[in-house]
C-alpha cells in the first residue's frame, strides 16, 4: 500500500526565507515548488530541485496567482486564458531549473486561492488543465477528490492524484473547514498522524464526528507552520507504522 | 549567400503595448521574445509563439534582468550563479508557451543591459552561456562579434550567431557608439538599408568614415523606434536586392 | 453653472507609455493621477503634478490594487485594513511628488476594479473613505452617485463628487451598462457630448431609452481610448456652447 | 551626552517577515522604516508608525532602491532625477501612513546599496537630498560621516546625523570593511557594545588596531542579524552604564 506525502515549498523570494524547506525534505515523499509568481524565485527553484533529486523526492510545479504580495491567496478574477499561459508558463520556468539536474517534474498543483478557486470553478480548473496537457500530458495533476479539478484532469486525460489533508478539518460534504472557523487548523502531531493515517486507509472524520469515505493518493502537510516539521514527522511515522510504504505520487 | 534578420519583440506587460510586432514578424526572419522580466508576459509570449510559427520566423529567448520598471536598460551588479538561474528560467518559460505551437525556440539572445555588459564581463557572459547550454545545447547564442558573449559562446561548445546594426553607428575598434552621442541612431530608413547592405557584405564604415571588416550572421533592427517597420522593410528590401537569401539563423 | 471636467492620467509605467496626458491636460479641469500600483510611477507623477499646476488642472489621487498587470482591473478580494493602507500610501506618495510643484491635491477617486466593487461594496467603500479622511479631511472623494462610495463619504464627513459618465450607456438603474455589452462605450464624440451635456443638466437617457434624473458634479472621459482627445475636445466645447462654466471640482 | 541608536525595520513584504521589529522597537530610540521598494508594505509602514509613536522611537523614512527581490543590495545605474521621485514618493508614503498616528516623520536614511553608492557618487547623493529637503526642509539626513551625503545635506541645508556602525569593522580610512571580508561583521555583544561605547566617545578602533577620531551622533545596529535583538541590548545596557542618555536623533 503506497502513499504520498506532499508539501509546498520554495515559497522564499530573494532575501525572504519562508517555511522549513531542508528539514521537509528529508521527511515528505513530493515536493511543490512555487514558481517566482506568488513566491519563489529561480535560484530557490533551482536549488530545490536539484535538492529533491538527491533526496529521491519527486518534483513538481506549484504555480499560483501574479501576487507576490498576497502570496497567492488573495482571489482574483482573471481571463481563462490569461491564467492557463500563466502557469505554462510558471511550469515551463521550473523546467529550465530542473534542467540542471535532470529532474522531470512529475506533478502539478495549484497554488493557494487558484486552488480554492479552480476547485469550484470549471473555466480555471479546465485553464490549468490545459496548460499541463500542452507542456507535458504524462504530468500528474492534483488536486480535491470530486472537485472541477479532478473533473478537468479526466476531461484532458490527465492522471489525477486526489488530495487529502492531514492538518485540516473536513465537513460533512468532504469540502475543508475554512480557516477562518476556530479549530479546523489541526496544529498538534498526533491528531495530524491519527488524521492521515485515517484517509490513507480511505476514510475521515468529520468536524461533526461523522465518518466519511475518502479515496485519496497523496497527503498534503503544510510547510510554513510553526509546528510543520514536528507534524509532518509524525504523520509520515504513523504511516510507516501502519504499514504503508511511502513513496513519490505515481511511482508504484 | 544567406542573412538572418532579428528584431525585439514582445515587450509589452498586461495592459502595456510596446512596438509593432504584427508588422515585424511579416519583414524579420528571427524573433527574440522578451521573457516577462524586463518586459513581456505570458500572453504575449504564447501569442508571439504562435504567430511566429506561422510565419516561418525563428523564435528566440531574449532574457534581461528582472528589472520591469527600467525595462532592462539599467545596469544592475548580481551573483552570478543568480543571474543564470535567472536566465534558464526566462527561457524555460518561454519553452513552456512555445509548446502550444510546438515551435523550438532556435536561439538566446540578451536584453539590453544585460547585452552590453555580458559583453564584456566574462562572469555574465559565462552565466547566461551555462544556462543556455543546460537548457539546450542546440540553442544558437547571439551577441557582439568578437566580445565576452562570443568566447563564453565557444568556451561552451554553443553555436555563436554574430550580430550587427542596421541602425547604429559603429565606433572604429567594432563597438557600437553610445545612444547618448548625437547621430549614433540611424533613422533614416535608406541609411540602414545602406549599412544593413555593408554588414551582410562583411564590413562597416564607422563614424570617422573607416572600413572595417566586420563578420555577422545576423542583422538587429529595433523594433520599438518610432520608424521600425520602415526601416526593417528597407533593411529587407535591399538585402533582397543585393542578392542575400533571408533565412532565420542556423537555417542552414 | 460649474462643471468639472476629469481624466485618468498617468497611466504608464517606466518605458510603457499609455493614454493622451499632453493633450488631455489642455481640455479637462481635473486629472486623476495613477499612484504606481496599478500604472503610474514617481516620474511620470512629478512631472503631471508639476503640468497640472502650471495649467490650473485640479490634481487628484487615483490609487488602486496593486496589480500592475492587471492594470488594476482585475476584482481581487483582500483584507479591508490592507486595502486602507494601501490607499493612504498611495495617496501619501503623490502627495510627497506634489511637493514639488506646491500643488495641493483636491480629490481622490479609486480607480477601475476597485471603483467598481467600492461602488457596492460597504467595506471596500469605508476602507477608501478613512484614508482619505486620515490623510486629509478636506479631500473631495469622487464616486458613483447613490453608490456606497456615496454613503462612505458622508460617514466620514468627506465632500462628494458625483461622477457622470459621457462615454458609457448607463442602465435604467442608473448604473453602467458593462463593457462587454456591445455598444455600451460611446465613441462616437458627437454622442458623448450631447450625453455630457443632458447629465450636466441633471438627466440621462438610458440604454432603453428612459429619462432618468441624474445629478452630477464632475464628468469623466476615458483617457485612454484611441478617440480620447477628440471625445474629451468635443465634450467640453458642447459644453461651453451650453453655457456652463468648466473648473475643477470644489472650485465653487 | 545624548547618543541615538537606530535599527533598520519594517523590511517585511507581504506574507514575508524579516527581522526583529518588536523586540527591537524596545531597546532602540529611532527606527528606519522600508517604504515598499526594496521592502516593506503599506500594513507594514502603518503598523510601525503606530508603535514607534507609543514606544517614544524616532520614526524615519527607509527609501531604497525599486528592487524587491534584490533586497535594495543589488548596485543599480540610474538616472538621478528618476531616483530623486523614487525617494520623494517613498518618503510620502510613509508619511501617508503616519498619519493614522500622528507621529511626524523626523528623519530619512538611505537603505543598503543606494546607501553606499550615495556616500561616493555626487550625483545620487544630491538626488536624494533634494527629494528630503523638497518635501520637508527639516527632516534629519542620516548617513556616513565625511561622505557624499554629508556634504549633499550641507549643500541643500539639511540637519545631518553622522552615522556609526556598532557592528562592522572600520578601514584606516574610516570606510567600513566590506561584509565579503571576513571578520567583518561583529556578531559578539560584547564586542560590539564595546565599540558602540568607543564611537559614542568620538573615536574607532579600526581592523589594523590603529585609533581613529570619529564623531557620530547615532549608532546602528543591524536588524536582520540572527543575534540581533542581543547585539541591540547589549550596546544599550552599555551606553546607558557609560552615562549615554539614549534619545532619538534632533532630539535637542
Amino acid at each position: 500500500m503506497n502513499i504520498d506525502l506532499n508539501a509546498d515549498m520554495g515559497e522564499g523570494f530573494g532575501a525572504y526565507r519562508k517555511g522549513h524547506d531542508e528539514e521537509l525534505l528529508g521527511i515528505v515523499t513530493s515536493a511543490n515548488v512555487a514558481c517566482g509568481f506568488h513566491g519563489g524565485d529561480a535560484t530557490i527553484m533551482h536549488n530545490l530541485a536539484a535538492h529533491a533529486k538527491e533526496r529521491g523526492v519527486g518534483l513538481g510545479a506549484h504555480p499560483g496567482f501574479n501576487d507576490l504580495w498576497g502570496f497567492g491567496r488573495r482571489t482574483i478574477q482573471m481571463n481563462a486564458r490569461d491564467l492557463e499561459y500563466l502557469i505554462a508558463y510558471q511550469i515551463g520556468a521550473l523546467q529550465g531549473l530542473a534542467a540542471y539536474s535532470g529532474s522531470p517534474i512529475r506533478h502539478v498543483k495549484a497554488h493557494g486561492a487558484l486552488y480554492n478557486m479552480a476547485a469550484k470553478d470549471e473555466g480555471y480548473a479546465n485553464a490549468i488543465a490545459r496548460a499541463v496537457h500542452t507542456i507535458d500530458a504524462k504530468l500528474i495533476f492534483v488536486g480535491l477528490p470530486g472537485s472541477e479539478l479532478q473533473k478537468a484532469a479526466e476531461k484532458h486525460g490527465l492522471a489525477f492524484a486526489r488530495e487529502g489533508f492531514c492538518d485540516r478539518l473536513y465537513s460533512d460534504d468532504g469540502s475543508l473547514m475554512p480557516r477562518s472557523v476556530a479549530g479546523s487548523v489541526i496544529g498538534d502531531p498526533a491528531a495530524a498522524a491519527a488524521q492521515a493515517v485515517r484517509l490513507a486507509n480511505g476514510e475521515v472524520i468529520t468536524a461533526t464526528g461523522a465518518r466519511l469515505k475518502f479515496q485519496v493518493d497523496t497527503l498534503c502537510v503544510h510547510g510554513d507552520e510553526p509546528a510543520a516539521v514536528k507534524v509532518a514527522s509524525s504523520v509520515r511515522s504513523a504511516l510507516e507504522e501502519a504499514g504503508f510504504a511511502l513513496a513519490p505520487m505515481g511511482s508504484a
